[in-house]
């Protein structure tokens, strides 16, 4: 790793040198690396958390100056009981996930002799962009040395001398190991972020990993593409079938679990005729956990005749904008679907409607015991994650078993929903042959393709 | 098909909502669409014919006053022998091709009753810009409706009238179906292109189809992914235990076979130890098919040594820029590769670094009879294909057996190498269960995530 006073460009030329060494370094040599990593961090230990304590120093000043928020200093503090540990174990789960690079995922007989493979192999340069939490560095080292890609880092600049203490301690460790020093850069110049997001020659993928003004600001100025989501506007509809007690536990997990999540609920839909019947427990349920409901007239005429008057009273109208809104906090709008009793998939069709106009196309979800409606809902609605009877809060990476999670991305190239160790890999096609030449077939007399499927070996 | 003379921002956002329904239909209703559409151009030839027989009057025109190349001009006659034929059986196979929409690739059970899947799903809506060829229209059409994507189609300006010929053929063929007529738009108005570029929140995708300056112009000016390459620079290495017949019909084929297209060898390395037995057969071939070769001092003196007067009489010298040229031509450099008889993998590095530098990541490929440099090279090339011992000319959808081509890509996300209908895909995750919420999980009595692998069904 170098620490690097470089210009961004350099920083980057570097990084694009050294990403064709390590893409073509075997899993055990990435494996060492990680583990001389994980050994020196340990090691480290109190050098990296006295350099932490002085960002945590004039990080209480900026605080008291009211320059800066508490969550951040909360992130800030690598002294907090486990996060070290919690750091060095990252390390070692990221090692043990099986290699993403080389897998082959089709075998094709051109002719015979002429064999077309396509496999996995890294993407190259990735740039992350971080902010204030100093243990993402060990995270996204190790992440990008397991995938063999190149890595800039970019971290916020709070955190200035926890990020230089740990990167110091990588960098003598990667001395020791066949991964290429360049392979990981911290840029520590300040304002270097909008420079770096211009080279598309040598940066083939941004990563921002913060606050969703850092991430807008990416996708607007970035000239390569950008991984990840701004925006977190997840949905729940609740059809006239649901079972009650289903509605009242998803809604309240999806919203109550980590109010801040992107994968936290933000708006209810419920079908018309279920607002007399299912909304009340789930309203009351909500309210019980402190959550700020805000209603539309017929969801909140509906819930002031039906819940306990001090819960009735805490009820709110939605304005527009409430449905437009990621509160990131115990708040929650609810809107009520009218239906027309000659055509049963209207609801679930205004349903869609609402979440593809008013969504993120993060993580929506249906409550319905017919497997007809979800379908519908499902095919219709265009997110990346479409979720029946359960909570929103399952997407994640961790949950759905990919050992480890990159972001989730609500692109439409790519990878889409939460992102492993596969969205930090491409293919190549590799065709191997005996000199033949592609005038050799078709036309009359020539060679015929054989386009024969072969296993995957 | 929407002909249509309103603003870019209302063509894109119809076609986004039309996305929508289209993504939903099942494989029957797009066939059949694709149906409708070839019946109705076979049964509308001699009117489209007629509108591009005014479009050729305009383009003769246009010929003789020196506005309009001859090749151009080629390009846009649908008249010519077999052209429209084939314009309707290309619509023919991609009905035939498999439904790429819904294909399941993971299943996985996240506890008893918790079942995650990932498949394939339409990316939403493509722009489509492209330049002479009026039959390119039905072809992304066919393209578009096969795989569930709205389309916005921008042609160049001396198609328009056979544009607006087949455009009202295919709206029309499009009443008689389930696919929204809104899915396929096809933009008239002057100068649209780089509004289009700037709706991302309509658009998901641009595919430039035409040549390298469109490609570049879309890749700066686009705020989304753009697919394709601008550049077809690639190379050919011959090592120094290459078959010497071998190494003549690889590089022959690659250089003549259609020195146009993007996927003609550009540039020939050769291992300095071969200079004076291999290179003097490739060269005398390559000149016997008016080839002009460009070399470098080496290889100019060794061929000049062992040439034919006639034939080296006819030799160049390269400049710098030869190396960094896509000539589309009967050109050819050549490149002399100094070796190290103390580091017998060092030649190999130096043509790696030399395809890496100066090539554009499309097809690469080396001669050699050792499957360890193979192997070497293939790791170290930065390229989308690398081959050994074949043609790169091989580089192509339908030599691949994709059964369509959409373009060949350069990205290093999404999709890399020649594309067919799966490049138009995106994944989404659906996840199905009875009331799970994320709270229960973890935590010391919580339950626990099984990750069990379930068989693709």
């Amino acid at each position: 790793m170098s620490l690097t006073n470089a210009s961004p460009e350099q920083a980057a030329r570097s990084a694009k040198i050294s990403s064709r060494t390590l893409a073509t370094l075997p899993t055990h040599a990435r494996n060492a690396a990680l583990d001389a990593i994980h050994d020196a961090l340990a090691d480290a230990r109190e050098d990296i958390l006295a350099a932490n304590a002085r960002d945590m120093e004039l990080a209480k000043k900026s605080s008291q100056n009211g320059e800066l928020s508490p969550s951040i200093m909360k992130r800030l503090d690598l002294s907090r009981k486990g996060k070290f540990d919690d750091m060095l174990q990252g390390i070692k789960d990221v090692r043990a996930l099986e290699d993403p690079v080389g897998r082959v995922d089709l075998r094709t007989e051109l002719d015979e002799g002429l064999i077309l493979q396509r496999q996995t192999c890294p993407i190259g340069v990735l740039l992350i962009i971080f902010e204030a939490r100093p243990e993402v560095i060990a995270n996204i080292a190790s992440l990008a040395i397991k995938s063999a890609n190149a890595a800039i880092l970019k971290g916020g600049k709070e955190s200035t001398e926890s990020f230089k203490a740990i990167s110091t301690v990588i960098s003598k460790a990667l001395e020791s190991s066949e991964v290429p020093n360049d392979s990981i850069q911290l840029v520590t110049t300040r304002d270097a972020i909008d420079g770096l997001l211009e080279l598309s020659q040598y940066i083939d993928l941004v990563i921002p990993r913060g606050s969703n003004d850092l991430v807008k600001h990416c996708q607007q100025k970035a000239h390569m593409p950008v991984l990840g989501h701004a925006d977190g506007l997840c949905s729940i509809y609740i059809h006239s079938d649901a079972d009650k007690d289903m509605a009242v536990n998803v809604v309240v997990d999806s919203k109550t679990d980590y109010p801040a999540a992107c994968n936290a609920v933000e708006t209810v839909l419920v079908h018309e005729e279920v607002i007399d019947t299912i909304l009340p427990a789930v309203a009351s349920a909500l309210i019980a956990k402190g959550v700020v409901l805000r209603c539309d007239e017929a969801s909140r005429t509906a819930l002031s005749s039906h819940l306990p008057k001090d819960q009735s009273l805490l009820l709110q109208s939605a304005a527009d904008a409430d449905f437009s809104t990621e509160f990131l906090d115990l708040i929650l709008a609810i809107r009520t679907i009218t239906f027309d009793p000659k055509s049963p998939t209207a609801a679930i069709d205004t349903a869609i409607d609402h979440i593809n106009t008013h969504g993120s196309h993060h993580t929506d979800a249906i409550i319905t015991a017919s497997k007809a409606s979800a379908d519908r809902f499902c095919s219709g609605v265009d997110s990346a994650c479409k979720f029946w009877n359960c909570s929103t809060r399952f997407c994640d990476g961790m949950r759905f078993g990919f050992g480890t999670e990159v972001g989730i991305s609500t692109n439409k190239v790519h990878a889409r929903g939460p992102v492993g160790l596969a969205g930090l890999m491409i293919h190549e096609y590799r065709l191997a042959g005996n000199g033949q030449g592609a005038a050799m077939y078709g036309g009359s007399g020539g060679r015929q393709y054989t386009h024969r499927k072969l296993p995957l070996s």
